[in-house]
């Protein structure tokens, strides 16, 4: 199912699979390299961060940034999720997921219809951070990865909003991938069947820049923007 | 934050805030209009499922469908919250959330930067659908979600297809929307800043279908893709 064979894992290249990042279905489509693992987490706006209050599930949307093999995410002192990782001991027990969709899947049988997607589960205790520094360089990790390169072309947080801005970080280290990539998988019998069959792609990329109304005289848009 | 003004909700319109669905931060984008939250649900491709496996959170991406104030995922019967779901009394309790970024916010300060979203986060138990007639009805629905008027053309799942298939439901009462919508929020001292501000929209739609190679003859794309 997979696009690309890979060739077999290496110990300094891969992420070690556990019972929990091992799936039950569809095993081929799981991956552990870390370059994969990290282009797929690069490509993303948002992840879907998922924790337990009340002993209930709670997954909410939200920006992250990465370095290294830390993941940032960022929010109000006041927000829950960060409050609770703050105030837990050793942490929050988190599960952050990335998915992007690249096609729609139509098969000529209900049962095959499907997508191709890219899509990282990591598992693992989000924990506070407080050094100044690491929060800082988490911040601009977090407005570069909206766009690379924009944390050097803005004002950086000052006292009262760093003060105001929680920052926990989670460690790539229970880590997949999972791919579904490739065309429609129809069951032989299916094949002479009259419906139409194939991929429809979905279209990704920025549309047209729209500057702010109250923008300062001669502020052009800046290249990070223009190349796309 | 909210791009339109709303009319104070109906209880016929609206579902009714709890403790869980009122968010501690900016609770002026919370929404709780049934036509809004249907509207976000039925964009999107992919939700974020959580549930709680050994303590501990799990998101995973996958399909889902809506008939009414009904949610549907489903997937293999060997999968893990599936096979809980038809396990646990009453049902599995999930979180299911769906996103859409729909533009970037790029502020002057590195604080105020931000994205246009639109999200649902629906909590609730999830239950095993063991009437066929609701699971096939199901199934369609998990088909048109992913194109409109998909399901009528292509040959629905058979005996053993309908076996190997568990679905879960997932009632819409807990429920929410949250929108950002607009433009940057930069303080008015930083308005003078040298930084480009502004909204960078994110393209969406279909790309061009690619028929499978094994299409048979004289079958063309079928007007449902050809429109977009």
């Amino acid at each position: 199912m997979q696009g690309t064979a890979q060739t077999p894992s290496q110990p300094a290249t891969a992420y070690t699979p556990t019972d929990r990042t091992v799936p039950t279905r569809s095993p081929g489509r799981a991956s552990y390299d870390r370059e994969s693992v990290h282009a797929i987490l690069d490509e993303g706006y948002v992840c879907h961060l998922g924790f337990v209050r009340d002993g209930a599930p709670v997954v909410l949307p939200t920006l992250y940034g990465r370095v290294g093999e830390r993941l940032y995410v960022h929010g109000s002192t006041g927000s829950r999720p960060l409050r609770a990782a703050g105030q837990a001991d050793p942490g929050l027990p988190v599960c952050l997921t990335v998915t992007h969709v690249d096609a729609l899947v139509l098969a000529r049988s209900a049962f095959h219809h499907s997508i191709n997607y890219r899509s990282v589960v990591v598992h693992g205790v989000a924990r506070d951070v407080t050094d100044p520094e690491e929060k800082r360089q988490a911040l601009d990790a977090l407005v570069d990865h909206v766009i690379p390169g924009r944390a050097a072309d803005s004002r950086p947080a000052n006292r009262k909003e760093l003060a105001a801005t929680a920052v926990i970080r989670l460690d790539l280290g229970e880590v997949s991938a999972k791919v579904r990539a490739g065309g429609v998988n129809d069951e032989p019998e299916d094949l002479d069947l009259p419906h139409w069959a194939g991929l429809v792609p979905l279209r990704k990329g920025y549309g047209t820049p729209v500057a702010d109304p109250g923008l300062a005289p001669g502020i052009g848009l800046p290249d990070y923007l223009a190349v796309r």
